[in-house]
Parts: structure tokens; sequence; C-alpha cells
């Protein structure tokens, strides 16, 4: 089977065009079977395909006249799905013309495109904004919501905790993955009573789910790799991840000014450069960049907005893979093995 | 005007009486003026003291037979607060007898016993858990709540920046602390309505509380130093506080795991020590320790249950700073000015 071809949003990012297309490029360099839809300014991408030859050959363009701004609102973006770089390449993926979407643009605007463009699947009431992020066991964690949505309730979390665990059996191989929901502490007593009937819900139905919950995980703790999926609502996720961005980006500050505060550090540091490089490698986001928007009818990825080539080649090879795993089918048959509609608020929201 | 003498829980902790009174000599070799009262197993605590003769010189010893334990519920601690070392500290502070506890128990068995034994002040619906963050600016960030209430309305978290603001004035030295809430967006639309709600009740008052309301913050720009006071409930704080300090250690981890993966690496380390030991000295908990229970009738401050020596003498440190300071009289005059009655859910909370 051939893989579908993936829709690149080719104008989202706050550097555009040039990036999408070397990340792109770069993504097709390691695997020759990737082919994509570029999406946006044509003259900008027919440019840009100049110096990627290899990239050009296994793409086909599709104009749009316009672009989502980064501080556009949702609402605003959506009147203008038809037209813009990142309305036309989930249009794409809806109309079977591409397998997947990556955008780099407005991620409020991004959900409320796919979400009204690919529907939620059936057995879901809510898409979540997943990532997986790094730990110092032997696989990466998956973490969601990440953002989506402010508020969930109990049956929110527990789909997200089927989606996270068919998005973590493909991550990292495990069968059954260990799922934990964030928590302010690891007694049973702790937190919302949205989260406690959540595990209450998760206790009961996990071995029909092929996971294996083990309860609550405090903030501190998801970077021991004890845990393959962490499920929360999309404010504390998003605050977590941020926390976890921003304080990584803080120490690796800090450990610049201390090596610069001295010649004899700035030796050491220039002896000990592989150690150092190995810790950069390990905390770039552009190693672990790609968000993928979970429960929706086809898959749509999100890269940072900031993300390098490296870091766009990097999504767009997570996006592959997904679509080579039938990610969506794979959760599909999930719900249903759990008999959704246990789990569902209203049959109107997948229809 | 003299210090009045520190309560300390000296049963508290993971290693609980030896270092307790190790890190209260400690204060004590720093602040001659230092006066403490010791509560405890007496035999035990005369064992610690003996090689503490200058501390022994400045504390009196107040028996108590029982200890809260870790895992012990709040609703339990309270039916033995006239015998456990916890609850005879603060009960010391309510009769006078001390101006301000410190412990390092159970954190929601010393927030219920202080809540009981001191009541909210004037003004204040609920209390909240505060902590000094360290940040890449000048002075330290007021992070609060972080865990002592699980979900909070527009009027706690208004409450919350005010005590807050008191707080930072104390320990930055600034007249007009810039204040922030947490959000998972700066634009002015995101987060949940009590966000928002609060966002506009500062606004209007922030000029009457000597503050600078800036908006929002996200969780990845806590540690720039361009805020100094971050409010939040008690959820979205601790897994933000948690996130932070996980990932501190994880990147310690990653450093060490580095730095050992090659000899030349080894030896690049040991040239840029001193580097490396700034690094650890500015992310060792210990130098950021104490958390303050603020809204309270009386000073009850909360030393980390793994505190070293050092972090105890920090947080004794820290307690003697908020009694010279009149943290207490300063956050009621600060509520009063505001006319605090509007911020207030019932009258009845505060009596």
């Amino acid at each position: 089977m051939s893989l579908p071809r993936i829709a690149i949003d080719a104008m989202g990012g706050d550097e555009g065009v040039r990036v999408m297309i070397e990340g792109a490029a770069l993504a097709r360099r390691r695997h020759d079977r990737f082919k994509f839809l570029l999406v946006g300014d044509e003259d900008r991408i027919r440019a840009a395909l100049e110096v990627h030859p290899n990239l050009r050959a296994a793409s086909e363009i599709l104009h749009a006249p316009d672009v989502v701004t980064g501080d556009e609102k949702p609402t605003q973006a959506l009147r203008r799905a038809k037209t813009t770089s990142m309305g036309l390449a989930i249009n794409a993926v809806k109309q079977g013309d591409a397998g997947a979407a990556v955008s780099a643009g407005n991620t409020g605007a991004l959900m409320a495109m796919a979400k009204l463009a690919l529907r939620t699947m059936p057995g879901i009431d809510r898409p979540a904004l997943s990532a997986l992020l790094p730990t110092l066991g032997d696989s990466d964690l998956v973490m969601l919501d990440l953002g989506a949505n402010t508020e969930c309730d109990e049956r929110n979390l527990v789909q997200f905790a089927v989606m996270g665990a068919a998005y973590s059996r493909i991550a990292t191989g495990r069968e059954r993955p260990r799922v934990r929901l964030l928590n302010i502490g690891s007694e049973e007593t702790k937190g919302t009573e949205d989260i406690q009937a959540a595990a209450a819900m998760l206790r009961e139905a996990a071995d029909k789910l092929s996971m294996a919950f083990d309860g609550f995980t405090e903030a501190d703790k998801l970077g021991r790799g004890d845990v393959d999926v962490v499920v929360t609502d999309g404010f504390s996720g998003n605050i977590a991840l941020k926390a976890v961005e921003g304080t990584a980006r803080f120490v690796a500050d800090l450990l610049r000014r201390s090596f610069a505060s001295s010649l004899r550090s700035k030796f050491g540091f220039l002896i000990s450069r592989p150690a150092t490089e190995l810790l950069k490698h390990h905390l770039d986001p552009n190693n672990h960049n790609g968000a993928v928007f979970l429960g929706l009818n086809g898959v749509v990825v999100k890269s940072h907005g900031s993300a390098s080539a490296l870091g766009v080649a990097n999504a767009v090879a997570l996006t592959a893979r997904l679509l080579e795993e039938n990610l969506t089918e794979r959760i599909k048959a999930d719900l249903a093995r759990l008999g959704a509609d246990n789990f569902r608020k209203s049959a109107k929201a997948a229809e």
C-alpha cells in the first residue's frame, strides 16, 4: 500500500514558506516514499522549491491566495477557510486529496477548522491536542489535552485516555501503555470530582482497553519514564507543558551564563562539548516537534511556530508514521471495543 | 521591638528532629536575635540540642506526645491537634506564645489545622499557599495558590493577588509589584470565566492596591523576571510548580549523565566546577525553601519535607523576616484600602 500524500500548509509558522519547504525536503530526503501537496502562495512555493528538486518531483502545488495570521480569532479564520492555505490543506484531507495535514500556523484556528471540516469520530465528544515529551526512560510520554479544551468532564478525560493509549502504542510499541491522570497528589482522594470520576471509570475499563491504568501522577514525575500516557484537561495540560518548556529553557540559559562566567569555565565547556551537545539534543524542542489533534476523522499535526527545518521534517515524519500505522482507525476500533456509547455525553456531538 | 519567638514543629519532615533542630541552630547562628519554641518529643529534642548549645540557650521546649504522619488525612489530624507537635506549634501562635510556626509535616494537615486555629483574616474567604520561585531577573517571583484550594472563583483570585502583592513588597522591596494571572494564552479572550472576571476586577482595582496589573502570563514565562506575583487556582498552581521542580531535576539528571558519558566530558566537568556549582546553587530547592500560608491571622510556614538543615534554616529566616515586616498587618491594611467587602463571598467566612 502506498502512503497517502501529506498536505503541507506552506505559509504557517514564524518564518513561513522557506522553513516549511526546507523541512518537507529534509523529510523527503530521509524517506523517499513521502509525497506532498504543498498549499500556499504558488509563486513563493515555486521559488522555494528551486533548490529542492527532489521535493519538487514528489509534490503538487495547490495555490491559496490567503493566509491565517497568528493573532486571528478562530471564528474569523473559519470564515476564510476556502481561501487560506490552512483551510485548503485541511479541506484536502476532507476530500481525500491528502491523507493528513501539517501546519505551523495559529493553533486555535487550526483546531477550529479541523474540527469543522473533519468532524470528531464516533464515540468522541471533543478532540484533544497531544504531544510527545522526552523522559529519562526508554520512550517518550504521550500527554493530552494540551489546550484544545479549557474545561473537561470525566467522559472527556476517559476518551482522551483511549486516544492517548492508541497513540502511545504507535509511538512506543508497548501493547499495554501505562496510563495516568495528572493530579495534585497521588492519593485517591485528591483532585476534582471530574478527575475522581474519570479514575473510577478507567479503573473499571482498563482491561477491556488493553491499558494499565496506574491512578494519578504529579507534574514533577512526568520525566521519570514510568508512565506512557498522561491525561488531563486542556488548561492544566497547557500549563504543565509550558512550565516544562519554560524551565528547560531557563536552565539552559543559566547554564550558558554559568559557563560564560569565567575563562576557566569556558575552557571546561569547550572540552565537555560532546556532553552539552547531548543535552542540547535531548532538550531541543525541534526533536519532539509535532502535536497531534486526536479524535478527528483524519490526521492533523501542528508543527511549532518557531520550529526549524529539522523540526518541520520531524513533524512530517511523525505524520507519515501515524498514517502508516492507521492511528485513526485504531482509535475507532478501541472506542468500539469499549462500547463507546457508555462514555459519550450526547449522540449528537459525533454526528 | 524584639522579635517574637518562632514555634518549630520539630517532628515533621522526612528526617524529623535532627534536621529540624540543626536547621534552627543554623538560623540562630546567623541571626542571634532569633528565639524558639521547639515542639515535639522532649527527650529527642533534648538529645538533638546537645550539640547545639547556642540554640538551647535561645529555646524553650514544649513537649508533644504525638506526631502527624505524612499520609494522614487532614480531618484525622484535626482530631489530634491537642497532642501532636504540629497542632501544638500552631496553637502556640494562636495563644500568643509564639509569633509564627514552621513545620515540615503533612501540608494538608498543616493547612487544615492552621485555618481552624488561626482563622482567615477579615476580607479573605480562603487562605492560599505561596512560594518564591527563582527567576533570571533581579528578584524572586511570588506564586500562589500552590494547592490549598483545588477550585477558585474570581474573588478568591483577587484576594490572592492582594496577598501576593503584600508578600512581594517584602520579598522584593518593590512598592508596586507587577501582578499577572496564570493563563493558557496572553490574549484577553483566553481562559475560564473566573479568570476573565478576576482580570476585570484587578484592572479596575490595581491603582488603589498599589500594584501594576499586567494581565495574563503563560507558564513558560515564569522564570523571565518580568513579573513579581503570579496568581492562579491551587490545582494549576500545584501543577505548574511541580512541573518546574520536576523539569529542573530532569535537566540536572541529564546533565549528570551527559558529563559522565566520557572521560573527556568528566574532565571538562571538573574544570568547569565553579559554573556547575553556580547552577546547582540556583536550582537547589533548599535555597528557596519555605512556602507561606497567606490570609491567616498569624504566620505559618511550610518547610519542604525533604529539605536539608540549610533548607530549614532558610525557611526559619524567611519566617522571621515576615514577622519583622508585619506581613499579616500589611495584608489587612491592603484589604481595608480596597474596601475588602466588595471582594468577599460571604461575611461568614471570616468570622
